[in-house]
């Protein structure tokens, strides 16, 4: 168990198993895409496995080349470890190279994987155990500055909406950090809580764990988890909400999605709804809470009509109106300044 | 683990140790007030200790008449177990008496317990251990009807005023049941969920369970946890409410009170806000939401300065409004049919 917010020890080896679906692969994908700076290789089991553009490279060479953690990038159905995979996961950690996961499975409940990491001295860590002695959160106002993510629904672009405003403000000279609070996420950033795994009564101490005191200047841009008007997961939004303390928020949505994925009896509520909604409840904590832009995943839409929407949506928030993956995020961040 | 919600077995020894502090010693008078049917005798260690009561009655009695379970009905600062305990809660498990407790410290933690219920086949019931399968909300509706109890603050009787609201319902020939969303409400209820204990992701799925379908004419009484405006706890209370999805609430508030208890720097909210708010919230599972009372705790009133602040509360909000333990519920009972 840890004791303190997650840190992982890079550079980095992928594990891509034998995956071939890219989508089994995105957590990779994501570390690989994100920082690509810690990423010192891939590891295939065979020539079908998703490429994820970093050089293949076997345990033995990345241990000699000082890799401090190899990666595990796929998600399986069921979330558990292919005794496929067993010999190379053993074969890393004997050779001192830290194993992380987000899998269902514990990597800590395997037998054989343990006697292997204290062989090598290696560690076990899996991404879905938060720390031990989180606090019930005080509400007491910390310094520095904080954006969250939002969303209408889940698995729309809250993570990577972040990710690109830290990538951006940096490049604009801010001093900015994104804050991981989901699997992938701590995986790209090398740091950060789970969430949505920790005890109930913990959440909001969690989210003031995740974005401590800093500079004045600083920005932390922390990552959104679930949505304030889902059915399963609102709880967990509320709590990061509060516990954020955010300062700014951005509305991520996914344009034409109507449904919630999973909850088809529930309707996306619509982006203003979740601007009133998260301005009443982030007050509490925050009084100066503001929405300083909407970040639109628009996949399913060509040019033309990604334009046109964007354009659209902008005139009826008066908000600066951005597909992150595409526009970047910089028309959003001349709000904060 | 358990695979299940909690159920305990009666009927009950509670034991008081060698507290003698009333305010301590207030989870056996939960349940001692609340089920004196189920209560058969009290155990204490020495003649100081509180008197519930019950008659007092050591272990081999309560064996010899069948008692099915020892409560621990203490709290002790820290939430160990102290080693004087253990003698007679070893004697106890070793005759066949499930031991109960709700205490920081796990009952299945300390070897010997576990020695003494193996030899009694008596269980350690760990009231703060959740079930293991709880699922993710599925925001699907239920069947029955649903009153939720929620909060100005933490600690000033929406236990008490779901209980009473049983009592008084009952009396009147209504079908309806207290439901346990924390520790001594589960005592006294022999049975619910610790919903703060619960993974983040499963708060609402552990409300779903706790409430579940039930005839068009029953009303689940509902425990609320936390207040939806607490700066620690409102995750907690938000992922209640949208699965409890609540048909009515009764927001609890205590007389006198300005600042949330232990967050000083935080106002307690308006009624009126609460009201707005949990119907803002609560909206999201069930359209038909509805205030149907305020049930204050008067305890720092005299009698004339109660019924002009219940009358006054009543006129500003066009509600009845009660002191449960004074006046009892029945007003509210009104409201529901």
């Amino acid at each position: 168990m840890n004791k303190t917010p997650l840190q992982l020890r890079s550079p980095y080896l992928i594990f891509v198993g034998d995956e071939s679906r890219p989508t089994y692969a995105k957590t990779g994908k994501g570390v690989a895409d994100w920082r690509p700076e810690l990423c010192m290789g891939q590891l295939r089991l065979c020539n079908t496995a998703a490429d994820l553009g970093l050089p293949d490279m076997p345990v033995a060479t990345a241990s000699q080349q000082g890799v401090g953690s190899l990666i595990v990038g796929t998600a399986l159905v069921g979330g558990s470890i292919p005794d496929s995979w067993l010999d190379t996961l053993c074969e890393a950690a004997e050779s001192g190279i830290d194993i992380v996961a987000g899998l269902h499975t514990r990597l800590n409940s395997i037998q054989v994987l343990r006697n292997a990491a204290k062989k090598g001295h290696s560690q076990l860590i899996d991404i879905r155990v938060p720390p031990e002695d989180i606090p019930v959160a005080s509400g007491a106002k910390r310094t520095g500055k904080r954006l969250l993510t939002v969303g209408t629904d889940c698995a729309l672009g809250k993570k990577y909406t972040a990710l690109q405003l830290e990538r951006d403000m940096r490049e604009l000279g801010m001093d900015a950090d994104f804050r991981a609070s989901g699997q992938t996420g701590i995986m790209i950033a090398g740091t950060g809580i789970p969430i949505d795994c920790v005890i109930a009564d913990f959440i909001s101490g969690a989210a003031e764990l995740l974005s401590p005191d800093n500079d004045p200047d600083h920005w932390d841009l922390i990552e959104g988890q679930g949505g304030i008007f889902h059915p399963g997961y609102a709880a967990v939004s509320h709590g990061l909400l509060i516990g954020s303390q955010a300062d700014a928020f951005v509305v991520c949505h996914a344009a034409g999605r109507t449904q919630i994925e999973g909850w088809e009896a529930y309707s996306v509520p619509s982006i203003g709804e979740v601007i009133d909604r998260t301005i009443a409840v982030g007050s509490l904590t925050n009084t100066e809470i503001r929405c300083v832009g909407i970040s639109v995943n628009t996949l399913s839409l060509g040019t033309d009509e990604r334009d046109d929407y964007l354009a659209e949506l902008a005139s009826t928030y008066g908000l600066p109106c951005v597909d992150p993956m595409i526009t970047g995020t910089k028309a959003i961040i001349q709000q904060l300044t």
